[in-house]
């Protein structure tokens, strides 16, 4: 059995676009269930200001009381070298940096070029290599961008290039806004992987335009095997207030399940983190699996 | 560009699992929006018995009030030879049966075993054959049952290959409860496609598990050029009340049109149609491009 990657978004990526504040002791919870039902990757949080992503203020505090599992991986993203630093010292195990495949994009998200994201990272990366802190990296707007629309694959094979020079293991494709599909995923890897190895690469689809798994699926046969998603969906769509976000990782777990790939997750535990984590945000919860799994179980006790 | 074809289902598979009433005249507005969209092949209704079905009693009236556009093929459902007169009589361009790859759905779904429904048939083929009427067949759990489980892939062959034979020109595979994969589909169609011919085979995935567009994608690189989908998913999932059931025809429009396939289909007339039926339903759209869309059109007028 041939093993898939997964790289658990949801506590950070998909609390930080939940419009909802949530307790510390539910965040823990969420990540420790995740990592009971196997999930081995798990993004725990974010070293930005918390000036601008109040949600993450906490991630200081989330690091330290975190039970940790051996064997799993928890991640904190780390925009700069002074998150770095404070990324160090609650002891994550990985950082993770981040810039896009359009300067549009890149200029409103980040506020400079993509050039300047990726010089700022010069020292995040040095502070890494003196710690043997693995870099993970990731590239947004793959498939298009909300302001420059398409985006070029040669763009994302040359910002992908950069990174994995710098010194970073993986680049994380972004597809931010959801918009890409079978075709125009087969026609990026085909460039990309002229250039930069399978085994570097991840993907990580977002759902706004319910592609997300058939977009997996074409990485899949081109031999990725690292995928981002997010428990229950969590997270949403920031550039369309009302679509789907990210990919819920219940779904990809049962896709992959269903293709006989490993990914060592309990897919009934990881529906009961995302249910748990969805009861106390007040929301629905986004995995059809899920949704599924929870119709059933209720008819079951009628 | 290579062709794509839509079999529309919305108007009957679908509206037959909504739990609301709805107007004679809002089903008539639908049909037409559908094929003002470009939709060319359109399940309009059913001819089974109003006791078991009340939401298609006004299936006669529908079809007399059809306006029927030229290139469009609306299709009726007929489950035994008085449906099938019936459908004669208001003028169905097709009739459409229905069996199952499970003997224990075919009992409590149509009360007879899967070859007494194959018999069943006979005289609707018959009539079919006077008239000069195309009969496409349904076969439901293709990738497993309610009640049984895991289906073989030689009892879905058995009965596919038995349709064609009583001269029906496409089998739809129905994945009823929605638990098919990309890796049990491939199973599946590998073991088909050794004794039929892909051009006879159309597929029927449900989104029960958040699987169908993926599935669909995996039929589309076996070289199934035929999928049935429902406009804003209508429809949802008998077998799991508050789950998913049709795939949202909008979501296949849109990956099949990333995928370079011609469907003849406008997308944003095909939303329109299914945010009207959604609000004569008072339900959500379950299509995610048409959230997205919708979203991003209220965001503008914001």
């Amino acid at each position: 059995m041939e093993t898939v990657n997964i790289v658990e978004v949801g506590p950070r990526d998909g609390l930080q676009n939940e419009a909802r504040p949530i307790a510390l002791t539910d965040k823990l919870r969420l990540i420790d269930q995740l990592a009971e039902a196997g999930e081995k990757h798990i993004e725990a949080g974010s070293f930005v200001s918390p000036k601008w992503v109040p949600q993450m203020a906490e991630s200081a505090q989330i690091f330290n009381a975190l039970s940790r599992r051996p064997g799993v991986r928890y991640t904190a993203l780390t925009p700069n070298v002074r998150g770095a630093e404070q990324a160090l010292k609650a002891r994550a195990d990985e950082f993770a940096i981040f810039t896009a495949a359009s300067e549009s994009f890149s200029q409103k998200n980040i506020n400079c070029s993509i050039a300047e994201s990726l010089e700022r990272f010069a020292p995040v990366m040095d502070l890494a290599r003196t710690h043997h802190i693995p870099v993970r990296a990731y590239v947004s707007c793959v498939m298009g961008c909300p302001y420059e629309g398409a985006i070029r694959p040669n763009t994302v094979t040359e910002v992908s290039a950069r990174l994995l020079e710098m010194g970073c293991y993986e680049v994380s494709l972004g597809d931010t806004i959801g918009v890409g599909t079978a075709g125009s995923w087969r026609a990026l890897l085909k460039q990309l992987l002229q250039h930069i190895p399978v085994k570097n690469l991840a993907l990580h689809c977002h759902d706004t335009y319910g592609q997300a798994l058939a977009n997996c699926l074409v990485g899949l046969d081109a031999g990725i095997r690292t995928f981002d998603a997010s428990v229950a969906g969590l997270g949403g769509c920031p550039y369309a207030p009302g679509a789907s976000g990210n990919l819920a990782t219940e779904d990809l777990v049962y896709m992959l399940a269903g293709c006989g790939m490993h990914t060592g997750i309990e897919l009934d535990a990881l529906i009961s983190a995302g249910n748990h984590i969805c009861a106390a945000l007040g929301r629905q919860n986004a995995s059809k699996v899920a949704a599924a799994h929870n119709a059933q179980h209720s008819a079951r006790n009628r």
